[in-house]
């Protein structure tokens, strides 16, 4: 495995291979197998899990890391083709990250979505740009429009906790004082209907998602007899759901119109999961989050704090599956 | 050992296995004991000691770190619970910590006093939340009122240095641009207090240390055989004085009123140590800082750069105490 | 070796020793030659190539790093003596290092020139600072006025390349919208006139590198065989060229003055790297330069995208000649 850019660019059975060895990852540690080997990280926005998990995961495997913070302790990063570079970035991706491939086994890029354009976070400008001159094998740390670590990670917890791969995933907005990306909702949502759930996404009129990636979704629930659909009223979405997995994303509707996404938010702090949005649900049905997570903002203590919360889980099957995206793309050098 | 929040919570026992442990690893290193384990560390505030010490120290037992840096590459962490949490903190420790727990062995924090209440700043709330939910052992890395590393560090080169364990160890506050956390002094106090010195404290008007932490140390005193006094004449504290140990704090009498802070400290340059301040004390009487020291404010020159400091050697023994601290913690794992 | 400050501070078989020792490292790895060793990173300016290849070549030969960033993570740091530190500065170097200095094996230090007064640049004050209380081997990570590894690597880089040691050498001036320091001209200039090159530096007027760098070159040269001259015409100077390294730098002649920098600037934008500055050089001419560069600025993407570019490879370079620096310093220990 080269990349490691998007979930639904593996075949199934690399996916289950995947799993199986995150699996054995959780239980067996393995000091020596990537001994001498290095990981290059390039973070060019903030992280906790995955700063720490990718650093653990490897030192865990015997090999090493390095970190680099374009804009703050490194230089910024041009990715635009054919630009006079008389600007702030002082150095081009073309240089940068061939220059890095010598120096390391593998890279993972961290760029987030620039908010301001739907048709440029989705057309994944900056990860193609740094895909097409790296010569090594490199992992989506987050991108503009995914996430395939945390998709992989969920999709290990749905497993680990016996959710049925024909269970209801429900993935509802929720209010946040800001305007996110659509990187988490995408890779959820592929995730749950690559994996066979009956997917419901529950947003407010101006938030649901773009035809792009509803189309995405629903040709991976072709494939695995899943399905997908969407609504407007959460709590007829949470009928007797599985899961519920809450994230907030920007209004793809008002895309980089701060004002008008603003006004669009305003009425809507009652998107913050309760207790009580379980009321119809399964009995067991448990709550999602990739984390970080706004406390009684996003999602209420009660919740978090509850049973069904299955978010620290999540984020520490982050730790395994990667370990595992790792030995597939060095173990064998 | 699963905390290392407090040295005084310490058993005796305890202390002197540390001390002796520190001393063998000084002289012989241990590669491969900590092969495979991870230790996260998590700045709030800056460093250097520490940031280095831990690092190389993990290193050099075959383990390996991470470091986050919250509100800087990683997200601002909120610690009070029960919180709306639509501010500047985009994660909570009730879910960062527990997560950073499934990825290594054992967690440091670094969380300085806030330094507008004094109340809060004593009642340690910050760390105080963070081992309420941390499920690995946990290291303080300098917290709002303490910094049991260091304190340490200290005891083994008082030990080092054929200090007398009823010798007189002289805490004297120094002049400095800013007003500085109570940790160090805190630290400083009840560590020479518990090692059963004779230790006064130097202040000027206006900075007497806060009647909780005199009282701490009297207690340790009584335990150990020792004793503290205070005085606001340094010149009067020094007769006799086998250690001087310098540090700034803020004035506990009008601790956050930064205007009143300023008027008290006018006056006082005169609080810079000059070889001369030693005209009294022992002739082999030797200065100790905690570093960072800034030259000709806190200290002259002539003290630090003539045979009295035994600055750098404390900063050397954070390496040897802090690889103790680390085997105690996970070497029998 | 316990300095690696300056490429022409060594002997020719030193010189010779190591770019052997490089090429050796670059076929074949050897992971735990420094086990257990640790090397110090101080960074006071910021980096890619440098922080990414340091960390890695430590890990590669099973050694490891910690880094600091003084003024971001930790202290902003003193060099000056006899200060009165009662401003930004919080430490001296003179704690500062030998503190660091009993953490690790070894310490490599970026400190870039002020820009403000030449003759301190070039007097290198930081460095020698340094250099003056480090009781560790010490490697200089890009000075004030020179940048070692730089050279060695390009060293490296023309041998692999089989061009000549008696080929020509242009180092060109650039065109950048910032004034920059004169490490890598000085350390490019040093590097070719020591190797035997026949060395021609081509800027416009106002540009002369200073009077002390261009002797400092001609007395390598003498040594060498080769020769040094100068010239505002890049044309002529191209006739017959083996290499053209490029890189900007501040104009000497009104050093720290940016208003009158900016004015002797302003017409200079044909001081862009393009093809047709190829067209009187040696067919198979290669271009260099040390990286970050800013593309269509600097040099055109026909340049860098064309056959002649060798700057992945110089960059390349980096990670092996200082592995073999580290083995010199640390191997023998």
């Amino acid at each position: 495995m080269r990349r490691f850019l998007d979930l639904l660019d593996l075949e199934d059975t690399q996916i289950q291979n995947l799993l199986a060895l995150a699996g054995d990852l959780e239980q067996t540690p393995r000091h020596d197998t990537l001994r001498g080997r290095v990981l290059g990280l390039i973070f060019m926005n903030p992280s906790l899990r995955t700063l720490a998990s990718f650093q653990a995961g490897m030192a865990q495997l015997g090999g090493s890391t390095f970190v680099l913070t374009p804009g703050q302790g490194t230089w910024q990063l041009e990715t635009r083709d054919g630009v006079v570079m008389d600007q702030e970035a002082a150095e081009h991706v073309r240089e940068a990250i061939p220059v890095l491939a010598q120096y390391c086994d593998a890279l993972g890029v961290r760029a987030f979505a620039n908010g301001k354009h739907l048709d440029e976070d989705l057309g994944e400008g900056v990860l193609r740009a740094i895909s097409d001159v790296a010569p090594c094998p490199l992992i989506n740390l987050e991108s503009a429009a995914n996430h395939p670590c945390q998709a992989l990670a969920d999709w290990k917890t749905l497993d680990d906790l016996g959710v049925s791969p024909r269970g209801r995933f429900v993935l509802s907005w929720a209010w946040h004082p800001k305007p996110l990306p659509l990187a988490v909702p995408t890779a959820a949502l592929g995730m749950a209907a690559r994996r066979g759930m009956d997917v419901v996404v529950a947003r407010p009129e101006g938030f649901a998602l773009p035809d792009s990636l509803m189309e995405r979704a629903r040709r991976a629930a072709a494939a695995s007899g899943g399905s997908v659909s969407e609504t407007t009223d959460y709590e007829s979405a949470m009928r007797d759901a599985d899961v519920l997995y809450a994230k907030s994303w920007q209004a793809p509707s008002v895309y980089g119109d701060a004002e008008a996404e603003s006004k669009l938010r305003a009425g809507l702090r009652t998107w913050c999961v309760r207790e009580d949005w379980f009321s119809s649900a399964r009995p067991d049905a448990i709550f999602m989050h990739c984390l970080p997570v706004r406390r009684n903002v996003v999602v209420a203590d009660e919740v978090l704090d509850g049973p069904r919360s299955r978010v620290v889980r999540q984020a520490g099957n982050r730790l395994h599956v990667q370990k595992a995206v790792l030995l597939e793309m060095l173990g064998s050098l």
